[in-house]
């Protein structure tokens, strides 16, 4: 076993997806910058040269050749540095499933202008064990896994998982593995310690959601200090997305010593090198014991901050219009885009409507006057009496006269008229004419059943307050208030008002007449539907209720009782919301704009589902018989 | 091996997504009904129970329980009848990969109160061998294969691919496998023969794409002749979707003999059964030769109608908006509905603008009155002046008044200021009216690249055409008045005229000016890069432009020296729409409404893609350079 320490350098970078020529110089340049650093050994981030979220973008041949175009240039840089980095393997002999080239999620090790790969394994380059498909991962359905393989070739996969041997030093190299404790019956990581890794290496492309990396930290800590190993951990940062689901990543590389101390690589979401002398093997002491807790909101703010701003310009965004109701979702998604614009590339625009109250609108202004940024109030009045004008009325006939109907709009089809109103007239017309984008301020409570409207508030070119509940937007508020600005930018008043649509006579603020959730069991309630392991359904609620452990199942902090009147009425509830969660609520996420993820079950990728309808099972028919008699 | 022969049913059946209950009724009512016309062996499709495109929902575990005592009940039922279907199957003391309980694809063989599994198999069911990942499909993200499974209990993947024991008769039974030739490297039903299946049986939950069935009986009947088994087929009929993506079930169930010949269970998109009487083994010999053609636009009509059909139940919406602008997709998408729909229950709203031209305005009544229905002209004038008044110069200032704007809409902004007071303003408002939908026109075409406006004509509740080129419009269009109404509802004059957007004075359809795609051409492309099989990109189109094979390679009729005065003027078009296909293309499609799919790749589901922006490859640049000059 070696005992001189080697320099070493993690490279946490930018990594631009579907921009292999562009991640590719910039990689060269930090190899050039190692070698006269006397650096020997450099590590990058797993698909450091294509990227990852690429949708099918991965069947393109013409970008596969590019990405291997880029890994021959790193190989011919790489002269006496070792240089570990993460691209797509290829085997162009060889077909996947969808009977297109073979990819593989692949780590190469390039040195002396030589790929190096696991000693006895078929190709210079080390494969993916375990693929990611759950999530907002796909990789099955592009990459062939390590698994495969073992059986085509015939071989105990163990035999493949070997590490890669460099001048005496054994590197155990993986691809974002074995971070979880119970995922997989298998360990990549103690099947290289065994085959005498002194060093592991996890390359990695993680996107950020809350509370991950202090999980991550912990289960690796544990783990190399019971096998003796140093471990270097190197993540990307940037953005990247699949449509639907956009996705920051934080980086948080750091090596781990082989006790469990670990050494971070600089802060969260930034490009950062960490260069370390490595003792490999049980001698690796260099880090520091873990940070045990951190400030969920804190996090959550930097990474819509940091998701935002790189969202804007991945959409060469540079303005934005907020549509400001005076209520707090908005008032929100107008503080974060303060921090990321100056005054004159942000306008605030207020659409007061027939039931808006004076009390919202002073908000508004008083919102838009706390952030100094550009203003505008524009009525709604005028259009929505036109267009009850023009239809409310207005006679459908045939041609030849035999059938004729008179079109009428209710109350609550003018509701959604003002509603579209406001954003695809007033809002895209407003944007356009200032030459930028406009957001969508709903939340996820909202998105999860649907309180919005098709064209209305649902549109926007983010959605980037959808990942939080109401309750978590209210969190924000404040801790922006507090932390972010240290001033109440978003006025108490916003904070303590009463939330509502203002969208008829039924929703006066002024008489406390808001919405028809009561936030923190309805944020409880659908956390479960949503973000549960297990994905809660009626039955489960009312299997839970009938235990009388509900609320500890559903994580509310108050009592149902104090809420609905009986099962009756709490029944009566849960139905209304499956309903709407699991009909129009699917429809209209169908044609949300993309959500910006930061948590576990962001909608889009992270989240699939079908228009299906609402369903019970006969469990909860059961259930619901037995409580109601 | 057995000689006589057994009374076998196939029931191709219209499975409900989700619904298992629903499904479990129909299934017991037809093994009753099988029980007592002396039927042997009864088979379901695959995912008969819970259905099969259902997004996450497979991680409900109250969802899990539901289907599994719907199979109970289904064994209760099985008596002497040998009852095979398809649903998930549950082992409820091991993890999947993503932690949840472990769940297969699974095909259960019920018979005299017992579930029967492969001889020396580790489960009473049969597990699918070959997850689909490609295209629709997400299989891997909620189920384990029999690959993995045969590396855990350390055996070779060919021991666990035995038949089921019934009676002295070897059922040799997969799932939905095997009927390509390429795709993988290894053949289920080559391996159940070889272990000795009497007869083979496939069942199967395949979505309709054009030509798919005919590819499929081909492959199948060359290999039922190789291997001298009959073959019986049972896939389900009905829709299912994965949100974005709306896809149809035509069944196309059938039995082959053993010497590759085919009996049909019915019409395709139809409920029915086939009850034969089978001789297992070689001696098969019932079916007749293949039929080689078939009609490619009769066949994307009746998928369309179905699709929309049954897509409009599964919304519940009973009535229906099309606006009409007097152009072909309208006119199509018109035509289509009055298919389905009583006159008085399909609305078609023409709503001229300051440039619609009398021309086209006349088209529409035209259709109208061809079609019987209801009609009605809601011009968007005074609405699109209001806009113009409230927006254009008006002035954005900050509160200290140090910042001040005055708004200016160009005339670009002013056309989509009409899109989007064609949608979101009327045809939303009238649709609410209504009490119906209003639906999205697009083709594919102009989903591809983007040519369509937000919340404009972009929005809907289904883009019914949009898995079809601009040029298969036309096909269909032609279809609808010869074919299927025999007569022409689709007024020659929209045949005719020339596509046109009507926004500007600069699209003026009396002199000729339209859309700027040369159809024939941008199809051809657009197709190369969206569905032909390796994506073709930039970098191919200028390779094959290079070789002189472009239009071969693109399957486009003319020459492109006829459009593009050389290689500067190509490759500027090429780069303007490929920009848009890879820009802003995309941020549309993740807005926009459902998409019906009649091919490969509709958008969505079968077309994953991340919003990357436009790029191009090096070896692009250097063709490009070669070319110009």
């Amino acid at each position: 076993m070696p005992s001189p320490t080697r320099r070493t350098r993690l490279v946490q970078f930018d990594v631009a997806p579907g921009r292999p020529a562009d991640n590719t110089a910039r990689m060269l340049e930090a190899i050039r910058q190692a070698q006269s650093d006397g650096v020997e050994l450099l590590v990058f981030p797993e698909m450091a040269v294509p990227g990852y979220l690429l949708g099918d973008a991965w069947e393109r041949e013409s970008f596969l050749r590019e990405c291997e175009r880029c890994g021959r240039e790193i190989q011919a840089a790489a002269g006496g540095t070792a240089v570990v980095f993460g691209s797509v393997g290829l085997d162009w002999k060889r077909r996947n499933e969808d009977g297109r080239v073979r990819k593989y999620n692949a780590l190469f090790v390039a040195h002396e202008g030589r790929f190096l790969g696991p000693s006895g394994g078929p190709y210079p380059f080390v494969v993916k064990t375990l693929l990611p498909n759950y999530r907002e991962f796909d990789d099955s359905r592009h990459f062939h896994d390590l698994r495969k393989l073992a059986l085509e070739l015939d071989r105990p996969l163990r035999d493949l998982l070997r590490p890669v041997e460099l001048n005496g030093l054994a590197l155990g190299c993986m691809l974002c593995e074995d971070a979880w404790d119970s995922d997989y019956g298998f360990s990549p990581l103690a099947a290289l310690a065994a085959a005498g890794a002194d060093v592991l290496i996890n390359i990695s492309s993680s996107p950020f959601t809350v509370n991950k990396d202090r999980k991550r930290r912990r289960v690796f800590a544990r783990r190399v200090a019971a096998l003796r190993r140093p471990l270097l951990y190197v993540n990307n940062v940037g953005l990247q997305n699949n449509g639907k689901t956009v996705f920051t990543f934080d980086g948080a590389s750091c090596a781990y010593d082989a006790r469990g101390g670990v050494l971070p690589a600089g802060a969260p979401f930034e490009e950062t090198v960490l260069t370390l002398d490595l003792a490999p093997g049980p001698a690796a002491a260099f880090g520091r014991p873990l940070a045990t807790r951190g400030d969920t909101v804190a996090e959550i703010a930097g990474a819509l901050l940091y998701g935002t701003g790189r969202f804007m310009a991945l959409c060469g965004a540079e303005r934005v219009v907020v549509g400001v109701s005076g209520g707090i979702d908005s008032a929100v998604v107008a503080a974060l885009y303060r921090r990321l614009l100056a005054p004159r590339d942000l306008l605030l625009v207020n659409m007061p409507g027939p039931y808006t109250s004076e009390t919202t609108r002073g908000l508004a202004r008083e919102l838009t006057a706390n952030l100094g940024c550009l203003g505008v109030e524009l009525p709604i009045g005028d259009s929505v009496a036109l267009t009850r004008r023009q239809v409310d009325g207005c006679e459908a006939r045939s041609a030849d006269g035999a059938l004729r109907e008179r079109l009428a709009l209710t109350g609550f089809n003018m509701e959604n008229v003002q509603a579209r109103d406001r954003s695809a007239r007033v809002l895209a017309a407003v944007a356009s004419a200032f030459g930028g984008v406009f957001t969508c301020n709903a939340n996820k409570s909202e998105a999860t059943v649907g309180y919005t409207t098709f064209y209305g508030d649902l549109a926007g070119y983010l959605a980037g307050i959808a990942d939080l509940w109401k309750t978590e937007v209210y969190a924000l508020a404040r801790h922006l208030n507090t932390a972010v600005y240290g001033r109440a930018v978003i006025p108490a008043g916003i904070l303590d008002i009463v939330p509502s649509a203002e969208l008829s006579a039924a929703q006066d603020v002024e008489r406390g007449q808001g919405d028809p959730l009561v936030y923190p069991y309805h944020d409880a309630l659908f956390r479960s539907w949503v973000e549960h392991w297990n994905r809660a359904t009626p039955e489960d609620i009312l299997a839970w209720y009938r235990e009388g452990v509900l609320e500890e199942k559903i994580g509310y902090d108050g009592k149902v009782e104090a809420i609905f009147d009986g099962p009756a009425a709490l029944i009566r509830d849960l139905e209304r919301w499956w309903d709407l969660y699991q009909g129009t609520g699917v429809a209209k996420r169908i044609q949300a704009p993309p959500v910006l993820a930061v948590k576990r079950r962001a909608f889009g990728f992270d989240h699939r589902e079908s228009q299906l309808g609402a369903t019970y099972t006969r469990r909860y028919a059961e259930l619901k018989a037995s409580l109601l008699t």
